[in-house]
């Protein structure tokens, strides 16, 4: 399918409209692009900002095939879109990056498990369970606690229980959710590797980063990770670039990986735009949401070198919900160089609504100012330095 | 007048659907907001891409009251709203930056000329002319060739005319415009000093560039202006400063500059982001679409030291209509870091449809990088380096 725009440019269709959709429609404008939307609903955060809009579901094929019609390529901002829906379009001639065969393995953590074990990747060790038996023969193998998961829909923490005895187990598979037991592994620190890969084959990594979660949801992500070996750092690339290939990404992949004493096992798989490579957004010459649009039209990938020697990402999480105007006035006050991201979405507790970039050559300096940035326009407080 | 929009941030509205809206609702999507654009037509620049557009005229009251009621602030992406309906606006109440007084000096040559006379700062000598006799008059003291200019409405080399006797002049002085004569400065090269102020009074500077015209248009900006002495520099921004505080501009002021053997002289101004500064967008921490929406939200401004120690933007005028996507990928392959900025407009001979950046160390090298992406996109063929 061929769908040109002004200047005889592709159109790229991006399914939801979430803060990943509105930070590549602004990527989108200085390639001379601009990003179609699906969006459940107009306050959506893509759906504010962009010019081509659809209101749909990503569940109903009839809305999706509407929406693909208008696109020379379709991609997506989240993992939602039922995996035979998007065969469908495919079988529709659609160009769909990622497409289905790759995108299984960021739709269920149990194909996935499987496929990188195939593969000889370091995965925790895992098991399919469906009865609270199951769980205790896995736990046998691997001691209490264990890590129970529902092999599809969860994201920030959703959909992950660590259970420390038969009794948690067992409320969890009475939920009825199809499961994978997994090790709970001993991590040192959690490190994420982000590589985009085109179709003709190309690919280019970011530096490793490591990612702090807190409750399950990232707080911050530090760039390039802090005392990482070359050794292990090139591993990680090493891993995702080969992981990209293997899965047949097309897109920016972001491989989740837990640090221990070992070295790196992969923990989870995104093939989206993510959320531990905003800091390229300032922080490196190509911004990931550049990067997936040129791997999604297959034009060459973007330089990846860092802008500053220290990027550091916080995440805005929940809030005051009244009076963040006034607190962006004392913050660009206190740090006119901090780079701050706001998504458009109605503050509640806990919800990612948006984030602030410092860049520098001082660690300790960066990482504070990104933190003392994301604490005060959350809380109004400033952190005691 | 407060209107909100999402997480009870402001609502900016910029009169005009060209490149400058189009790239400040970029910017804008970061700061939460999202920029509303009166466009002449759905397929403008900026119309493209903002989610809040409205068709109207910038000539009629009517259409810039209604937009107006929609929004918090309202600023312009050209000087060509008559003078009289911003002030009409302004007597409505509505928060207008750049306001009306400040503006005339950017929409009146004359006006602008008188003022910066009467403040002491060097402009090349002048005089308004009416007739044939009074260019000659002037010719007596400054000599031929002159420079005519029209008052009003001039832009890219536009309404500006290099004459070389009476007979030439006699032509310009035919078609009634309103003029004002000039003497030709002994120029030996243009610089810009590109400062923001904010209706607090708070202004920041970028270092000053050098910029490179073809035909009265700016072909490239190399930032910063290579080879300035410190004092000359500092005088730059001074005057830029003193200007933007003298004027009462609020938002981004663009000083176009001659350096003459004896100094610098006030070529032009511009009370708006300004192709002189679309290198900020990679190569300053903070851009100048960002900063204009910072000063006239009246926010604390933003840093503007460097992201590289040389950053060079060249134009791209026109081009070949077909096949400019073909293009964009043999340039990607050549140059991954280069940084490309496509305005979605009808590639016409001449007109701005776009820029590229690059940024590094070495000028001859980070030069050499944009004149060839500019080259290449607009010809098809590379420049023999």
């Amino acid at each position: 399918m061929t769908v040109r725009a002004a200047m005889g440019l592709p159109v790229v269709g991006m399914v939801g409209g979430g803060q990943l959709s509105r930070m590549t429609h602004q990527a989108g404008i200085a390639l001379g692009l601009s990003l179609r939307v699906l969006a459940d609903a107009t306050h959506d955060s893509a759906a504010q900002v962009s010019g081509a809009v659809s209101i749909g579901a990503h569940t109903s094929l009839e809305d999706l095939r509407a929406f693909a019609a208008g696109c020379e390529v379709v991609t997506f901002d989240h993992e939602h879109v039922p995996n035979d829906l998007i065969q469908a379009l495919e079988q529709d001639g659609t160009s769909v990056h990622p497409g289905s065969v790759a995108l299984r393995h960021a739709q269920d953590k149990l194909v996935m498990r499987e496929r990188l074990a195939g593969l000889g990747v370091p995965v925790p060790a895992f098991c399919p369970v469906a009865t609270l038996a199951d769980v205790q023969g896995f736990a046998h193998h691997v001691g209490w606690p264990l890590v129970l998961k529902a092999a599809t829909g969860g994201y920030d923490g959703k959909g992950v229980w660590v259970v420390g005895s038969a009794d948690e187990a067992a409320e969890v598979v009475a939920s009825g959710v199809r499961l994978l037991a997994e090790e709970l592994v001993p991590l040192q620190r959690e490190l994420a590797a982000v590589v985009a890969r085109s179709p003709y084959g190309q690919a280019a990594a970011w530096p490793v980063v490591e990612t702090v979660q807190s409750d399950g949801i990232c707080v911050e992500v530090v760039a390039p990770a802090p005392d990482l070996s070359e050794d292990l750092a090139l591993e990680a690339q090493s891993l995702a670039l080969r992981l990209a290939d293997e899965l047949g990404v097309v897109g920016v992949l972001a491989v989740e990986l837990f640090q221990t004493a070992e070295g790196i096992v992969v923990n989870e798989l995104a093939m989206r735009p993510h959320n531990s490579a905003h800091w390229t957004i300032e922080g490196s010459r190509t911004s990931q949401f550049e990067q997936h649009l040129r791997a999604v039209l297959d034009y060459p990938l973007g330089a990846t070198q860092m802008a500053a020697p220290v990027v550091v990402m916080a995440n805005l999480l929940g809030g005051l919900e009244e009076g963040l105007d006034e607190r962006l006035h004392m913050l660009f006050a206190r740090d006119p160089a901090l780079k701050v991201h706001l998504y458009g979405k109605e503050i509640k507790p806990g919800r990612k609504i948006g984030h602030v970039t410092a860049l520098g050559g001082d660690l300790a300096d960066v990482r504070q100012r990104a933190q003392q940035g994301a604490h005060y326009l959350r809380t109004g407080e400033w952190l005691q330095s």
